[in-house]
């Protein structure tokens, strides 16, 4: 596995960073498959954002609380999936607005655009849950079912079923302070990865604005080979480190050649 | 979403705990996917274990130092996957050599092990950073590719690669302080979530020891439903519980009834 060099690129001060945190008992027994983490990592890459961490909590309160404040004082963004739903285990607005120390109630602008679902008679106080917003938030658009997600600092709070957790974050995205994208290349290395670790380090070190991850892989009729990815946020780092990891395995396929 | 109580289950002295800690740059990238929490969250659930915290950290040994302290002291077991390959940036083996205060180096257990799979020619240096163990640690079986995870203290060091990961899991097993098992049922409240929630909400206050989840789907001709989820490690408590539910679902559906 690999890319540790990522780190360099993204400790620049230029950073937006952020951390994805989960809520869930039904993730943590296995009965639920997350389809959000993969999701939401690849569309913050696209956007250049840089994911650093993702956590995974039960609903319980105190652990959320913990896990926003550790995490909302560490990151330029957070992103939280799931539990704001109707049910008396939905607790993550409550635990939110703990963790920010403010208010909640039922918000009248939630309210609105839960009757444009839910038929007044309905709105029962299960369903009114799902209005309960931290004062001073702003909501995030639910297009697919209404009840809408909130941000409240740097703090964006999203529903965990996966159609809806994807249209709050296309809702939220133009709000978001976003970085320069990574570029990135990719191509087989012909060789086993552990032919390659060694003189692939070697190039990294001459490239350290350059992540080199390598990733073994199993390719029908050749054998165990290896991928390698180079990302940056510059493209001519990019192409001189391109030629230079090619120039290297060009090498290594003359060494293992001569050996065959 | 649902199963809050699950919480009120697992807090009992007897519950044997765990925590995941997912490491690599490439799942917090969003260019891998990862697939072994869902496995390892349902492998765990089915031996008696519950699954309390995830976390994906990346490549950088101060965090990986952090993540399995954080971790280590607060659940029974803590269960690591990637970063123990060949390249630069597998660094799993000596981040957690340094969480535990502990000497590493190459071990002639693993190496031996290497050698069943690997010519003597080609132990490069590379190849032999994989037989790297923390000093007192215990190697665990790797049948799919011969590279050994290990377990110090509490802490399960595993492969990212999924096949070999569930290889590792299985070899451990049997090692493991595993706790009593949670039986479940499922069943179909045939009524919407917002309409169960405040309900079940009542008889869940009766059952403190039974979880009690309600999770929103969508059926083909039916139209919005929901499936309730009773978890409890008392079979007993788990039938009086269940036929609560049931009772409590009868009445909204006569309720229901007399409104269409």
């Amino acid at each position: 596995m690999s890319q540790t060099e990522a780190s360099t690129i993204e400790t620049t001060d230029s950073a937006v960073t952020a951390a994805i945190l989960v809520i869930g008992d039904e993730i943590l027994s296995g009965r639920t498959k997350d389809k959000n983490i993969g999701y939401i990592a690849e569309y913050l890459t696209n956007i250049g954002i840089d994911l650093r961490e993702v956590r995974v909590v039960p609903d319980i309160e105190e652990e959320i609380v913990a896990a926003v404040n550790a995490l909302r004082s560490r990151y330029t963004h957070v992103f939280t999936t799931g539990g704001i739903g109707p049910t008396h285990d939905d607790i993550t607005a409550d635990s939110v607005a703990r963790a920010f120390g403010v208010p909640i109630d039922v918000d009248e602008r939630a309210v609105k655009l839960l009757l444009e679902r839910i038929p007044k008679a309905d709105l029962n106080e299960a369903r009114l849950r799902m209005a309960r917003i931290p004062e001073g938030a702003d909501l995030i658009e639910n297009s697919v079912s209404k009840a809408p997600g909130f941000s409240i600092g740097n703090v964006h709070v999203m529903a965990g079923v996966p159609t809806i957790m994807q249209a709050m974050l296309d809702a939220v995205t133009p709000r978001l302070k976003t970085g320069k994208k990574i570029l990135s290349r990719s191509f087989p290395a012909r060789a086993k990865e552990g032919d390659v670790a060694v003189p692939l380090r070697a190039v990294q070190e001459h490239f350290p604005d350059v992540s080199m991850g390598s990733y073994p892989t199993f390719e029908e009729g050749v054998g165990p080979t290896t991928n390698l990815v180079l990302r940056s946020r510059d493209q001519t780092r990019l192409d001189e480190a391109e030629a230079a990891v090619k120039a290297m395995l060009e090498q290594i396929h003359i060494r293992l050649a001569g050996r065959a």
